[in-house]
């Protein structure tokens, strides 16, 4: 914020015009208040430089964010790790609310976490599918994190801010803007590692997601729908080019899952046992070496709440440490050597 | 015939095995007999010493057909030049029905022949697409094309055997058999430029004559559909490997027309314009050399019959002289030269 009013060195991922832009929208506004705004209702900034900033965010180059507004318990870079983007139509019918449901509570399941934009139709029926599941979901608005846009999924916004993470470019109290959503897209298109397009119309914004992710190496992916319907008419387009053909959580996994180079299993423990948070620590301690158990189970034995339970799950999760299957989590048995080393270790 | 009865030298393109069951089968029939009662209904046998024999089926190598029983009046090896097999579930959805007519009659408009199995279902749509949209169809049965088979196609059938074409590898009289069906599929497969599934179960016939066109370096594509359905599940795991999404006529032919080593625009021409039959050479008289005319117009100006017509005018569609845009016919205009010659000429 400094950096911003004051005019010292740009950070070298920043290009010089849109710096000159941020100043510009940097002198408009009061990050003291802004800051002060979060505080109170439990958000926080997080920047580049922050250890939960989610690195693959860098991939974005010049348009990477200078920083996000984050309400909720879990670490945005520990559940981006293995996260996918549902994204689709708001008008959406029936049978695209009913896959999307479903690819959000079965891609939960598996333990994979669900980002979505918080819109009417395909996102907001991806984000309640893997609430449903008891899962995790991030929600990246085009408004403040403590707006309720839109209005009609105010209380979906509430239990997402509760189980899951809101996210925003726009501080507090911003209103969602054309721009904001396209904008907003390529925060999405980058976060996860790969965006599964629903239902969407020819030119829609989600293809613009799609096309976006693969542009950063990411997987994209559609679920195709009858040729008759306008609403899957840009979903067959995308299939036409790189998009790949899914029909199920489990195709999706399959395709994701193979990204190699995302994958934390080949990137080696991100963090040893003896480094992880206090919360963590207890709900990893209080996982049965078998059989697993779940999060009603889990949260009674660690002392932690429900939604703080399921947030650190997703954590050792992404860590490595644990693994889901439908409702029960158990711990990772470690290979090779010591078990303070999460599998694919050294 | 003879050769199969008296054990001469097996022809180069026939294995052992294959030959000594063909000749344990020749031993029962009685060529002469079938021979006589493909005559007295109008049919021939076509083999691949023939004019008319299909070039394209002796990539089929040892599983190449010995000869096919051919009904109708236009030229089996000008027809297959420009075809698309469309093939699908017998029990198919409505939805399905309805794609199934409409690529057959997409096809069709557009100048190009649709072949089919003649099977209840999505075969039986796509031949009945094409016939409503005054074009060009063919059935290739697993039966004698004498046989009204499956008995709810009689009228179908022998709508085909007078505007289009049937063709079958087993005698007339022959009935349907299990093994006869996965037979016919390879020529299907072999026939066309290209198939297009439109619904199939997992493990459905129509998916193996998809493969075997893809291990005959013929185009595939599938047509998607609901996740939700069944009847998709097979075209949709289909559309995870080799094949393309299409999702009507037109994107079929973007895909077909693009395979140039089969093109006869590339090929040069097949045959020079006063080699063509004399009806053809009537019906290509009969075309106003500007604005086109319609099938009943050219049938009146050539004197040839509406179903003669159609088979000739598809012949010098296939030989570059015409084409087709909806209801009208023209003639193409020679590039670069000589009148005799179609487009593409040296």
């Amino acid at each position: 914020m400094r950096l911003l009013r004051g005019g010292g060195d740009p950070p070298s991922a920043v290009g010089a015009q849109r710096l000159a832009g941020y100043r510009a929208r940097a002198a408009r506004v009061d990050p003291a208040a802004d800051l002060s705004a979060a505080r109170s209702l439990g958000a926080r900034l997080v920047c580049p430089e922050d250890h939960e900033w989610p690195g693959q965010l860098d991939d974005l180059g010049d348009a990477r964010p200078v920083g996000l507004w984050v309400r909720g318990k879990p670490s945005l870079r520990l559940w981006a790790l293995r996260s996918v983007a549902v994204v689709g139509a708001r008008a959406c019918t029936e049978y695209g609310a009913h896959v999307a449901a479903s690819l959000g509570a079965g891609l939960a399941e598996r333990g994979w976490v669900v980002i979505s934009g918080a819109a009417y139709g395909i996102d907001g029926a991806a984000h309640r599918g893997a609430l449903a599941a008891g899962g995790a979901t991030v929600a990246v608005l085009a408004c403040g994190v403590d707006r309720a846009y839109p209005p009609g999924h105010t209380e979906l916004l509430r239990r997402i801010a509760e189980q899951g993470l809101l996210v925003s470019e726009p501080p507090p109290g911003a209103h969602p803007t054309r721009r904001g959503f396209v904008l907003r897209n390529r925060v999405i298109a980058a976060l996860a590692r790969g965006t599964v397009v629903v239902e969407a119309r020819y030119r829609s914004g989600s293809l613009v997601t799609a096309r976006r992710a693969q542009r950063l190496g990411r997987l994209s992916a559609g679920v195709p729908g009858p040729v008759t319907s306008g609403l899957s008419a840009g979903v067959h387009e995308l299939l036409r080019g790189e998009a790949t053909v899914v029909t199920d959580a489990a195709e999706v996994i399959e395709l994701v899952g193979g990204m190699g180079e995302l994958a934390p299993s080949r990137r080696g423990p991100l963090v040893a046992r003896d480094l992880l948070d206090p919360p963590a620590a207890r709900v990893l301690e209080a996982l049965p070496a078998r059989g697993g158990a779940d999060i009603r189970q889990l949260a009674l034995e660690a002392g932690t709440g429900t939604d703080e339970t399921v947030a650190r799950l997703y954590e050792l999760l992404s860590l490595g440490f644990v693994e889901r299957q439908g409702e029960r989590w158990r711990p990772v048995t470690p290979q090779g050597g010591s078990s303070d080393v999460p599998r694919g270790g050294p």
